[in-house]
């Protein structure tokens, strides 16, 4: 059996991936030994944030092992984890997502707090322990915070999640909005994905009153330039309806300068997303003006409408 | 619709009253007004502990409107919960068990560690808080801590709730010993109830693998004494049995002194009971030497053979 590992959600995010590594580093403060592993490929804003701090990925697993100790960071929903999840030891999960098809045989650490980031709360427990935060894991702190509220622009983003940001950019020692401008954009080159990536870098699959949905993903700076791609994106979304079984699939293209979305949805239940944001579909697309959050914005009004 | 109401568990136990209360004059310290109810009638250690510290019990509530906004204290498993659970917007959980049978739409404050009682956790909540501890907080918190872990002489005590209760004691001004020991015995005093009270004094109800189980827990100074009454607990199992389409009962009656329980096992899934424990009922009833905690000592046993 492996020593006990830390990992976040499948499509990993860069709160997923520095959570990870954020806890690794927590758990050996503590004088555990714990390892940090992710369940798919970093993106390019994670790649820029871990080559900037100095990090390497953390080593990919497919499934664990029955009995093998694990702690969740930033999920707790078993369709988001690692394959076997059913059958581990969890015995801590630090997340800010409802708690749902979750469930342990035993007592654990379980720490959530409605806030923008993982990291928030993860800064806020080193606090608590009174460890200090090394410059290059507050910086992977800072990195995630700014990735999850989109620099502090999202409707998820708390009070709590601005003090971190401001504390943390002083202790990594950089201005965090040149960086997190930076680091944004880093992620938003996205002209060398396959539209096949594209639907998955950043996919969630939720259970709407018995219905199977995702919704994916990505931030861009240029809406116009990357709705050029529709058809491949219709295509592949198509196709993974098909494979999977889905009802409804939410592609939502996020502008993090002016925090508008346009959503390509495809399905046999866009009547939900119809009804839920009040709009027709034309073509497969709505535009959804000041929606950026899909945790805020798009998962409940699905969930209310399903 | 009413403010915001805490409450534990059914068939509450002092911790679960405790935590209720404790949790609400925790929230008035952050400026919120929050209510303490609970879901039924205080056993004799809690009404003792209640006149002690010169509280009134909460008011008692069967079931809560949809919408209405809660927090959970000591329980999360909705089985366990106030009756229109699956409606409300739970907002907040500090709890000490495993997570099962719970669900939310939104993301929420959720609290959980692997220690012997909640009152532990909201002792550690107020520190990290820097908010100060009145004496008869403190003497609520005390008696949780000295109830859940029968005079820290449960399994399920950890040094945590060992440091607790001797800083508790300080700031609630009692010598914890001598005070607990008449606590638990004033818990014991059951000659008053009736067969079907004792079976639900403190009841929890478990799904196992598929098969509906409660069970029931009381403490005593005095097996035999208790035992002369067992063909009563019979009679009042088979009835709930009956009515409630159960597949095994396990009323277990704990011998506080020793540090032993007497088990009276019913329904047709007691082979579960057998196998784990290896036993064989006797007139449907086994000693379980060493055995005095459900979550630690029956839950699990029952959960792995089943």
């Amino acid at each position: 059996m492996e020593k006990m590992l830390v990992f976040g959600h499948k499509s990993p995010d860069t709160d997923t991936i520095c959570s990870a590594l954020v806890m690794a580093d927590y758990q050996k403060k503590l004088g555990k030994d714990v390892k940090a592993v992710r369940l798919g490929e970093p993106n390019k804003e994670t790649k820029y944030v871990l080559n900037y701090f100095g990090f390497e990925a953390p080593e990919l697993i497919e499934n664990i092992e029955e009995g093998q100790e694990v702690i969740l960071v930033d999920h707790n929903e078993f369709p988001q984890s690692v394959d076997g999840i059913e059958k581990a030891k969890i015995r801590m999960v630090v997340d800010h997502h409802r708690i749902a098809d979750f469930a342990t045989a035993e007592p654990l650490y379980y720490r959530a707090e409605p806030v923008g980031c993982t990291n928030t709360i993860l800064f806020k427990m080193y606090k608590e322990k009174g460890f200090e935060v090394e410059p290059k894991i507050a910086g992977l702190m800072l990195s995630a915070i700014i990735s999850d509220t989109l620099l502090l622009k999202s409707p998820t983003k708390t009070a709590e999640d601005e003090e971190a940001v401001k504390a943390l950019a002083e202790i990594a020692g950089v201005n965090y909005e040149e960086y997190g401008l930076e680091m944004l954009k880093a992620g938003t080159d996205l002209s060398d994905y396959s539209a096949e990536e594209l639907i998955s870098l950043d996919c969630k699959k939720f259970e709407l009153n018995g219905k199977q949905a995702k919704v994916a993903q990505v931030n861009t700076a240029d809406i116009p330039e990357m709705m050029k791609r529709k058809a491949e994106y219709e295509a592949a979304i198509s196709k993974d309806i098909e494979e999977n079984g889905l009802d409804l699939f939410v592609f939502a293209i996020t502008d993090i300068i002016n925090s508008n979305s346009q959503a390509v949805v495809l399905g046999n239940a866009t009547n939900i997303f119809e009804k839920g944001f009040k709009v027709t579909l034309e073509d497969n697309t709505a535009f959804l003006p000041g929606v950026v959050s899909r945790k805020k914005q798009i998962i409940p009004v699905l969930q209310e409408n399903a």
